[in-house]
């Protein structure tokens, strides 16, 4: 049976994959009593007195609501609220079985920008942080930008901040197994939306100097017409030479390849007119910007993907579980750049040797979660 | 120990009461590329051909949507969202273990009726129903109103509907009890908001023919002025003589108090001043209108609170957990004034043989939600 097949039969078998679990009894009449009229009035008041006390007296504390308005599920593009929810309910799965944290599914109707972030606004009493899910450029920027702004729980758009995370996280140790050094890299980055644009933020952020940042037209420069304020200010931070033209055009003499465009855009002759043994990160889902057989032809030496049935899946389920572990444990109310770099490198080293065909540990790992979700805590107190 | 602190104590240490529950294994590579990518996938294209399926393939079919702005919470009023939260997670204990529904207690920040509705609108795709709760009179009704017109799920509002139904089932099983005709009674409904208006809407609809509804200033009637425009279609039902005046020029000559209203605004003259053996409902929590003692000694045959701890509590507990169970497995859009005919019908057959001390079953009682629920869907068919 296929593995499109199996995965429709646990869908409908199980109608759906998550469900509500009681924490208290409620038996007799003196449960209902404690955990509902009159004894939860007592609650109540000592919330109202003292807003803070939401987070010791209601599941607050653990508590994350993953709002999307399906707008970019998966590599499906726009496929509207009610399709999207699959993804959230996996990603509500991985957040209790990794970190322990209960999260809820919320596909949400909506019209654009304005309609996302006041859907987060009016969420927040309930909820310790908020993950974005699959919401499409360059909307999701303007959403976050807002939000963090004006929330007092932490926001994170995992497609943008999960990927950028993970990403850095293997190129870190890439670094650690070629012996290169992540400031001296030529990147070619191929794709700039919600992946790309982050990802680009936070390696030019780590020290990364050279980068060339393409689109669908081509590489992003500040000669460019018709840019969005986003993809302007990356295009005014990279590309140095002033380059034009497409991924053939970018790629010659450059080190890293990453993808986060299109399946099987990359040939062999674009990974071979790129510096000798060079970093190919082809993460478009389900098929890759090049499969990894055909990149190590070429000559690649790393070779990673976002499938979990070849090595060096870079995923960012490795990344959202730890990092909201440590955001809710702290009571962190922002996502600083800082932070994200510390995750990578924590995620980075859960491995002791990586090696080329194991850049990452794997999404089942259980020791991935604590390693961020620790860093972020002891690095609280700085941010 | 008292009540409040045991209640505290145990708030605190559960740190809130209900959390997820996966109902998917994720142990290996394998079950995370079923549960998420790359499996799941095939699911969201399955929902984005025929959104249908996402009542067979998510677990939208058994969820519910809390929502609360917090404008009046209990009895305890405008306590802000946060504070609302111990009560919605209450609710949703009670959903789960009485009628295995999922329900999420959303409790929201809101500026008024537009964000109360913009968010339910939102969410409906995540969600088989929402049940409001706690939002203010009259800004309930026009909530109400405009989301069962616009929704495709049904929306219930708990202190409207419920009560509504659990005083109807009273009602009538007091006059199984007393041998009365519930058609002509005379019945002094003293409160106006929520409940008090939902209450006197569903009676006359069952056939109540002389009502007097009061709210703070005193009774309704058509001459009285500043009447927002939803006790104003009371008062056009209602208070036939056209009296004036407060619960003491109300009360004499009838047969029924509902209090949905102030602890101790009754006094024994009062309840002596009705007909011979009157009903008595004083439902205002914690302190009821007058205590059942009194009542008693004043001559009432029938008393009940919103108490737990006296016979005859009459708390919407009763209601939710079978009405939707109901709506959910009918898939029912719209609850309409016969449905709620009918739960209260089958709520009050639950005891076969009601007595003055004994006119509705406990909360506790696992048949309650069977039959409610079994009733709704029953008569679907015709709604």
């Amino acid at each position: 049976m296929s593995y499109k097949k199996q995965s429709l039969d646990l869908h409908r078998k199980r109608k759906g994959k998550i469900e509500i679990k009681p924490k208290v009894p409620l038996r007799t009449r003196k449960d209902l009593s404690l955990a509902y009229t009159p004894g939860v009035a007592e609650v109540c008041r000592a919330i109202e007195q003292d807003k803070e006390q939401s987070w010791q007296l209601t599941n607050r504390a653990n508590t994350v609501a993953i709002v999307s308005d399906g707008s970019a599920v998966l590599g499906l593009g726009r496929t509207g609220p009610e399709a999207g929810m699959p993804v959230m309910e996996g990603k509500s799965v991985i957040f209790k079985k990794f970190a322990n944290i209960d999260a809820y599914p919320l596909c949400i109707n909506s019209s654009g920008v304005e309609d996302i972030i006041s859907f987060c606004r009016s969420i927040e009493p309930s909820v310790g942080g908020i993950n974005l899910e699959d919401i499409s450029s360059p909307s999701c920027f303007e959403v976050l930008e807002i939000l963090e702004r004006e929330l007092t729980v932490p926001v994170f758009h995992d497609d943008q901040d999960g990927t950028a995370i993970v990403t850095l996280a293997a190129l870190i140790n890439a670094c650690r197994v070629t012996g290169r050094k992540i400031e001296d890299l030529k990147v070619v980055m191929n794709g700039a939306g919600a992946a790309g644009i982050a990802i680009a933020r936070l390696l030019l952020r780590y020290g990364v100097k050279d980068i060339r940042v393409l689109d669908r037209t081509g590489l992003l420069s500040p000669e460019r017409e018709g840019l969005n304020k986003f993809k302007r200010e990356i295009a005014l931070q990279t590309n140095k030479e002033k380059l034009k033209g497409r991924l053939e055009e970018a790629l010659p003499g450059t080190d890293v390849l990453i993808g986060v465009s299109e399946g099987g855009i990359a040939t062999k002759d674009m990974i071979r007119s790129m510096n000798p043994e060079p970093i190919v990160f082809a993460m478009a889902n389900p098929t890759p910007e090049i499969w990894p057989k055909k990149a190590k032809e070429a000559g690649a030496v790393i070779v990673g993907t976002g499938r979990s049935d070849y090595s060096n899946q870079i995923n960012n389920a490795l990344v959202f579980p730890g990092i909201f572990r440590g955001l809710l444990d702290s009571r962190v109310r922002k996502v600083t750049p800082e932070m994200k770099i510390e995750a990578a490198w924590a995620l980075a080293h859960v491995l002791d040797n990586p090696s080329k065909n194991r850049i990452l540990p794997r999404v089942t790992d259980r020791s991935v979660v604590d390693a961020i979700a620790s860093r972020i805590k002891r690095k609280n107190g700085k941010y």
